[in-house]
């Protein structure tokens, strides 16, 4: 697959450890660091030891996999860790996992000694299509997603599609929301290639063209403030409802569930306040039904989920703000939603 | 004074509060968050409050003074307290303090949703000339100063000459080691001045033209790669006894008084291995102790002194790194210094 170029580094999908070993070597770097979780230090860490085999000069950093570890306490321990390995500005740090890996691993690398390089190896499909493009760091204060961050580009992202491979179902669906998403904000034939596709393994080509998308955007607005907002579909409500889950259920959703859920109340208001006809959201929501299992939203649970959605980092003036579609492939910015609205919305949902 | 012109941000010096005000207003945020301090909440907020009079969409953040204060623990309070607070991405903040609070509230502010927007009320000597100028933003980890942080420009910064009324001696000489520091590094004219001066209470005169200087330096090279390391002399040595002293003394050393410690230290490795010469060293050492009182530094503890050079920022493949001088005005970058010639300019420092 052609290399994509982002804002001033390269995406490769082909050979891409190799490529990871060449970057090193050429790099000049002092020192390498690794940052893994237990998961990917058992799936991926192994394939990527045998190419670093005639190094030497690689530490590695483990933690525990999962959300809550995207938590500032942890990424002190990783500061504390690379000044304890005596990392110096001319190191270099390795995110080999899926987002909590890339957002944290990004985000101390671009503050410790005022920012180091960093490379992302997404192992997830959901990294490979989101995380690991468009320069967002980020991690979680009380429970509150990306609080905290900067907008720092990495040096490089090598795309290793075979790591999806040691992926189990849920975490395949958790990053085929993020595909779908693309398709819905911009692209309407990447939707239907998506509705026409076997997903429970979507192909390199399909993971391609996502990055693709995303890109794309992402080039155009780097920092937030127009076309990339497009990007927040389905993510007012859902980070609403990902983090309530992470806060109370045992088995917590992915991002991907919660962001399936977030797009059909979404799309539902987009059928209230932006035009998207009645045809296109009964599509929309039987597509994402039909992939995703039903999620309980307890009528109780609406006013405490506003309150998080207020929380969110996209809005003014203590004003919710969605991003919403006029149909499927073309999306509207910034449209103020209000508690009615989205507890309607989640209604919407609950009675599917 | 005429206002300077940073990197696409404005240095007032004239009615700097009236200033401060217009800004404010100006900039339509949705509110402001004046980070301050126990002592600049005595001895400045008053001031900034009876400007700020007219207006309702402002809170204010104190915090302990001290560079104890600068650690991540206090960070965290600032960016709970933005949550708390309500802060969103139109939020500014304004940080009105000395160094402590400019460095922190700088890297709380550019990493809160990934970036709010910043401007800084100087109201030490200190920070008037150094730490509000050049977009350095960052806080320490176990004691290590400035370990983490981001380069994030201000929007403006607003100095109030006036407020240097309210400091004490010891505090104004913490912030004229800069000034001598600039003088020696690049501009001997500014040095002959200073010598000249009473320096109990420099003039606003000889405070604008140290930020000149050191303005046209950052100017030059923002992120540090070349003729910005001529602003870490004195600070190799400097930041090793000031993180020493915060560790071991009950009434620790200053920055400044650190500082003109290591300027010592550093002149006299200027004097071994850049061309520094005798006469030049003993001008120099003569202006700094004739300002300072003598600091005793035991012999026992220069490996420990040693070992904190060694974790500096400046440093690259675990060697100690010094801006050194040729001669007074005219710098040399770059050069790695043994751990037996550090301590000898330790032995030297001693034996004055």
């Amino acid at each position: 697959m052609k290399t994509i170029q982002s804002d001033n580094y390269p995406i490769f999908f082909d050979n891409s450890i190799t490529e990871l070993v060449n970057f090193v070597k050429q790099g000049n770097y002092s020192r390498s660091f690794i940052l893994t979780d237990e998961n990917t230090g058992v799936h991926c860490l192994p394939a990527l030891k045998e190419q670093f085999a005639d190094m030497d000069n690689f530490d590695i950093i483990e933690i525990n996999a999962g959300e809550e570890s995207k938590d500032i306490d942890f990424c002190i321990g990783i500061w504390k860790m690379l000044i304890d390995f005596g990392a110096d500005r001319k190191s270099l740090m390795i995110n080999l996992g899926g987002g909590v890996i890339s957002d944290m691993g990004g985000f101390a690398a671009s503050t410790f000694k005022r920012g180091i390089d960093f490379v992302h190896v997404p192992t997830t499909l959901l990294s490979q299509v989101d995380a690991s493009v468009g320069g967002k760091t980020g991690i979680d204060i009380d429970s509150i997603k990306n609080i905290i961050g900067t907008f720092t580009q990495p040096k490089a992202v090598f795309i290793a599609y075979d790591f999806l491979n040691t992926l189990p179902a849920r975490q395949i669906l958790s990053g085929l929301a993020e595909m779908l998403k693309h398709g819905l904000i911009v692209d309407k034939a990447y939707w239907e290639a998506l509705k026409s596709s076997d997903l429970s393994k979507p192909s390199v080509e399909l993971v391609h063209w996502s990055v693709e998308i995303k890109n794309k955007v992402v080039i155009e607005d780097p920092t937030e403030k127009g076309i990339r907002k497009a990007l927040n579909f389905g993510h007012t409500v859902g980070h609403a409802v990902e983090t309530n889950s992470l806060i109370n259920d045992k088995t917590p959703l992915t991002h991907g569930e919660a962001i399936a859920i977030g797009m059909i109340c979404e799309a539902y208001l987009s059928h209230k306040k932006t035009g998207l006809s009645s045809a296109e959201l009964e599509e929309i929501v039987k597509v994402i039904s039909d992939l995703y299992p039903k999620y309980n939203i307890k009528e109780s649970s609406h006013k405490a989920l506003c309150a998080l959605m207020l929380k969110d980092k996209k809005n003014q003036n203590g004003k919710i703000n969605c991003t919403l579609l006029t149909r499927i492939g073309q999306c509207n910015l910034d449209n103020i939603c209000t508690d009615a609205e989205l507890c309607d919305s989640l209604s919407y949902y609950a009675n599917l």
